[in-house]
């Protein structure tokens, strides 16, 4: 399923659902560069240390940007003995939010964007319609202008149902007119008392709202919802304001609060967007599954989370702080035994064909309902949710291959089974040229 | 007209026809950011000098991406009393022209491409399908690459007619086909001598290639060109190969020479690609004309010819130097009396709305046979064609209002005019923000 900008929201709960009756989940990302120091396979030579590998990544890849997510969920039918899965390919944009948002740079490196665009990617569908996301930082700095923005309606700093210009000061109150105000200034304090009248219209007054609004501040009289008040202003013909001032009930106030904080929070959600995806997955608690995946869960903490800390990732296993507890690489798993001995080739095309094939076998795999098929007869690499999907699929196979040393043998390995514990949070440390990067 | 790299090449001489016949040009680019330091607003206030805005837009502005430029020519029908325009749409995208080439990275910003999203550009079109270019460096670089490997392959270096394999060194002949292989270069020996024989068919001697050309080669024999003499393989049923050699006579030997030559003269114009436009441009000596055009020649010059140079640009005028001797920009022109008192709103849109009405007339301009017009009505602003469109019409309003001025006055101010001479060279520096920029 492609989900971009416009179907967002109204796929959302059938993203959450997917992740959480699942039993492991597979990723992947599109990128729009790799390196912008080194050439890509110096970058990724297999000489190095993991924390080697992990430094320089970081350095050289994180101005890129994720732009394309795979997601893909399996969920295992005990019955039929096969697996349910929910594609998702997710098309990713930093677009602003509002004119204080961050205005996110990222770097594209042609020869990727070249690849990429020999594959037939969709850039318009990210650059015009590729869903938001903000960071750890970026949300509670959002969350900070909301909460600021409120207490101050609710406080003595702004008087929110009047126009900004009304707040404006120093108010000097011009001779001529201090007595109209002064009266108008009595009416509303009449009002008030009054229990019977709900409302007051003055009299044509131009200009000087803000002088009356000085006025009733100075008196401590014009805090909208602690005295109840609205002044609205009318247009006539004459262009003559006829300032309306109503009391506010209890019950308006608090239904006008509340719808005024739920679409602030719709705001909020609209500008967190993907990373809300990310969260479900982190707080799932699933195994998750990739092909290569150190570069894709670098580039999801670091876009999604936090920039990546300096310290050494792998000796503290970081990622399981800051994304999720158990990762398993199935390029790592092919290279690792059981499996180096019968795999040669452990690009994900070639994983996915060899492991059709004797002592393995194609696992049972249909798409959910609802959700389109993938035939691995026609190819679709590198398009994110392809890839995620073949993932997958290479993992149960794998996995179910191990079944096969035990007495009696098993032909359905879980992912909750221990059997594939020795797995967890090793990353494939191969080299990657260029195209072998999205081959890999 | 839009030029893409499926089409550039078969209407590149319509271009250099366009710019040839020409009285002015005007130009418009299109970039993936503004500014990867300060807030646009910041990086273009209306305090700077002229040198500081260059160098900030040097340092903050040049690792965005020109991928659009528009270019518009007219043509002065003396006849008709009106102009004939072109005007062309070039998408341009650094793809990488081989695996030696550079992989060139720029930056996005995303408030930019959200920018450009919402007003429908393609980006597609962009990254599928821009025209390449090499800045003069890389090209000089690709010209020594091909040099290189001409005299290569004319001198003794290596053996161009023979697959690569064949070079590889150390050679040691096995003892048991010593013999055979002598019996073959005293075969060839022999044809060489023999003026009637043109080939010789020698015995299948599959994996001896290499041993034949090492042993050709220490006698000082086997340069194809030097002895006229070629080695063809021919692959039958039995992967037997039969080596043939037959002698190239000069002619031919020449006619080879020649067609690989035009080949790499091609290769190396597709690389080139849209810096051949920009050379036509600054070749040609027109008047170039842009609207708030500092950032789009700065961009140029760095995108097309080099890295923009330290030294003060504006007290050598050395835009003069790297690209067109006369540059005007007609927002500094609507900015500079007579016309300052005249003209309240100078982005560009606003100026060519303006230039329609009274003391000034807008211009008789009609598309030329075969190419599209634009219709001023249905605005298609930020296309970068359409940009430059427009603002070539603004500075043929302008000058011919200059000409109200004389006795008697003229209706027709060329550009060629000494009335317009006060205009060259200078650029505005007005206050840029996000839309302005586009707008101005």
């Amino acid at each position: 399923m492609e989900v971009t900008r416009s179907n967002f929201k109204d796929n959302l709960n059938k993203v959450y659902e997917a992740i959480e009756e699942s039993d492991f989940l597979a990723i992947d990302g599109e990128f729009s560069g790799i390196s912008d120091g080194p050439s890509v396979s110096a970058l990724t030579n297999g000489f190095d240390t993991p924390e080697e590998r992990y430094q320089k990544l970081k350095k050289h890849s994180m101005d890129f940007l994720l732009f394309q997510f795979g997601l893909c969920t399996f969920k295992y039918d005990h019955t039929e003995e096969k697996y349910i899965m929910k594609s998702f390919n997710f098309y990713i944009f930093p677009k602003p939010f509002n004119r204080s948002s961050p205005d996110v740079k990222f770097v594209c490196q042609s020869s990727s964007i070249d690849f990429l665009a020999n594959q037939g990617f969709d850039f318009n569908k990210v650059f015009r319609n590729g869903i938001p996301y903000l960071n750890q930082e970026e949300e509670r700095q959002l969350r900070e202008q909301y909460d600021e923005k409120r207490s101050q309606a609710n406080g003595a700093g702004s008087l929110s149902y009047i126009s900004p210009n009304a707040t404006k000061c120093p108010v000097t109150i011009p001779e001529d007119q201090k007595k109209f105000i002064e009266k108008v200034v009595e009416q509303i304090e009449d009002l008030l008392k009054n229990e019977e009248n709900e409302s007051l219209e003055l009299e044509p007054c131009t200009g000087l709202v803000s002088e009356i609004t000085h006025l009733l501040k100075k008196k401590n009289l014009f805090w909208p919802y602690r005295i109840g008040g609205v002044i609205k202003k009318k247009k006539l013909f004459t262009w003559e304001r006829y300032i309306v001032i109503s009391k506010v009930n209890e019950e308006e106030r608090k239904r006008r609060e509340q719808q005024k904080q739920a679409k602030e929070q719709e705001e909020l959600n609209d500008a967190v967007g993907f990373s809300r995806v990310i969260h479900a997955i982190a707080n799932s608690g699933k195994l998750v599954i990739g092909h290569n995946m150190l570069l894709d869960v670098m580039h999801t903490i670091h876009q999604f989370y936090c920039p990546l800390p300096d310290v050494t990732f792998f000796r503290f296993n970081l990622f399981s702080y800051y994304f999720v507890s158990r990762l398993l690489d199935t390029k790592l798993m092919a290279s690792t035994q059981p499996f180096k001995e019968i795999i040669n080739n452990t690009s994900l095309a070639e994983l996915e064909k060899r492991l059709k094939e004797v002592p393995f076998s194609s696992p049972k795999v249909e798409s959910a309902d609802g959700f389109p098929s993938y035939d691995t007869a026609s190819e679709q690499l590198h398009e994110a949710g392809y890839d995620a999907y073949i993932t997958g699929l290479c993992f149960i196979s794998m996995a179910n291959f191990l079944g096969s040393f035990l007495s009696p043998p098993k032909n359905h390995v879980s992912a909750r089974s221990k059997l594939i514990e020795p797995f967890f949070n090793k990353y494939s440390l191969c080299c990657r040229t260029l195209s072998e990067t999205r081959d890999s």
